[in-house]
């Protein structure tokens, strides 16, 4: 099941994807009122809400089978909008996981290539940088000389918690989504942490869907890439995350309460355009693509 | 004028402090419906809502010379709750921003002495960390050995915007509190971001009030101070600030928008626990007392 928020001719309306072409608006198709409104709303609705949609995108499919259209739009004609809600706490964020993507920043930055960080490195990214599926991408040309893209599978909580052990840690997820870390380099190491680099308006594309955890098998096996006008610039699989996404889980929780609708993504592979030689920085007009194994692919223009 | 977000017999209320002994019940004394019931729903009602605050204060001021009660509390008698809501992103926070804090960080970690940051190290903090005034402080034992506190001034955003320049910063500025940005240091460094270290439940006391920007001459000459147990241990003054409150803005809102009711803390002075010979490290039972001048004292226990 794949969940997302969009907007056609009215509002934003909770959606599900269907065959990847098609959106069925459960919204207006929900039984009963108040029908949730956004995937955050499907969440609050716990296992009621989850098991009437399951059943609407099961009837909508049979529908399309037989070119019935009710409740359903083309996906290429909606306003995608990030799948979660602007207003909230920040996005939690995971630095340095991959083992190859280390060794990159490690030999960028002129330290021990094998120098791994002891535990996680947690940071956020305030909600107002959000941006969805299709939508563009602000260069901030008077801020940064070295706009950066990094994708990363980014998981979704379903019911919140505190000190959730590794163990128990799927209990807690609701899906998982793909998050583009668009980072500007040079800010994140004039200002020290990290926060002030990776904050910028429209810095944080997200989505387009959060496919529901029943619908992955293993989030520790899933390919990922991203392409920066059809050029491969980062490709690995999460099976590369030294921390993987219990541990996140474990860490982040402990002493701290995780809410539902929380987001957290898990850290970004090999392949970062400042890494690279000579380093490749993001310009007007480029489309990054980023994809992920069983949740879609991710695109985003930037403009000046 | 001094605001804060306070409970009795029902529910959450907007109310302001009047010779620090007595609350004005405003959401009860407000002439028009609907009345609001926070400081953040005073915030988004403008100069409109500032403007009847203002006259009721006044009005309740007279009444109370004259013996009169109505509306009011007893300061000592309501339940004081953090002056912003608990919902809502993560709280900014500014790192080494007092040059002999940032002396005493150096030597306690063998950097050299006068190694000053070059920009502010911007992080944040979740609103699950927010407790108001006399609340609980946990000691997390299973998970620190090395809790410490931090006084700090805390501006709370009035008006959005992006780009802010420092010249225009005080538009912005709805008023100030106080932040006790209490850490667990040895999260904080194995952590390498300082974000864990810095989000653990309660680990952001806030308040008692926000004392709106009119009743502050210069926030950048306030003294300020912590003591543990009625032992001082910080002691200094906002001039002591490398980047003062107008810099704060215009380098935070640079490229990413600010929101009505955001709370930005601006560092810290000297005399944190971990720096001092040996290190002293907050332990169960022991009280927290912040103070700053002209916004009041803001206390809490630490418990098990």
């Amino acid at each position: 099941m794949k969940f997302l928020n969009f907007t056609h001719t009215e509002g934003v309306r909770l959606g599900a994807l269907i065959n990847d072409t098609r959106i069925v608006d459960l919204t207006a198709a929900w039984p009963t009122k108040p029908a949730p409104q956004s995937v955050d709303e499907l969440i609050a609705g716990q296992d009621i809400a989850l098991a009437i949609a399951k059943e609407l995108i099961e009837a909508c499919g049979d529908a399309l089978r037989n070119d019935g259209t009710q409740h359903t739009l083309a996906y290429s004609e909606v306003v995608v909008l990030p799948p979660v809600a602007a207003v909230g706490r920040n996005i939690f964020n995971v630095g340095r996981n991959y083992r190859e993507h280390i060794i990159e920043g490690n030999l960028a930055n002129g330290r021990p290539a094998d120098a791994f960080p002891p535990a996680i490195e947690f940071f956020t990214k305030p909600r107002t940088a959000l941006v969805g599926h299709r939508a563009k991408v602000l260069r901030h040309e008077s801020l940064t000389n070295s706009l950066d893209y990094e994708v990363e599978l980014a998981i979704v909580i379903g019911k919140g918690g505190r000190d959730i052990p590794a163990a128990r840690a799927h209990e807690h997820i609701f899906g998982y989504t793909i998050l583009n870390d668009v980072t500007a380099r040079d800010l994140q190491r004039l200002h020290g942490q990290w926060f002030k680099g990776k904050s910028l308006d429209t810095s944080c594309p997200l989505g387009p869907v959060v496919v529901h955890a029943s619908s992955i098998d293993d989030p520790d096996n899933l390919a990922l890439e991203l392409d920066v006008d059809g050029q491969q610039r980062q490709c690995d699989n999460t099976n590369s995350m030294i921390f993987n996404v219990a541990t996140v889980i474990e860490q982040l929780s402990a002493g701290m309460t995780l809410l539902p609708g929380d987001v957290i993504a898990t850290g970004t592979p090999k392949g970062v355009g400042f890494a690279q030689t000579p380093p490749k920085c993001l310009q007007v007009g480029q489309t990054m693509r980023a994809r992920i194994q069983g949740i879609g692919e991710l695109t985003n223009t930037v403009i000046a």
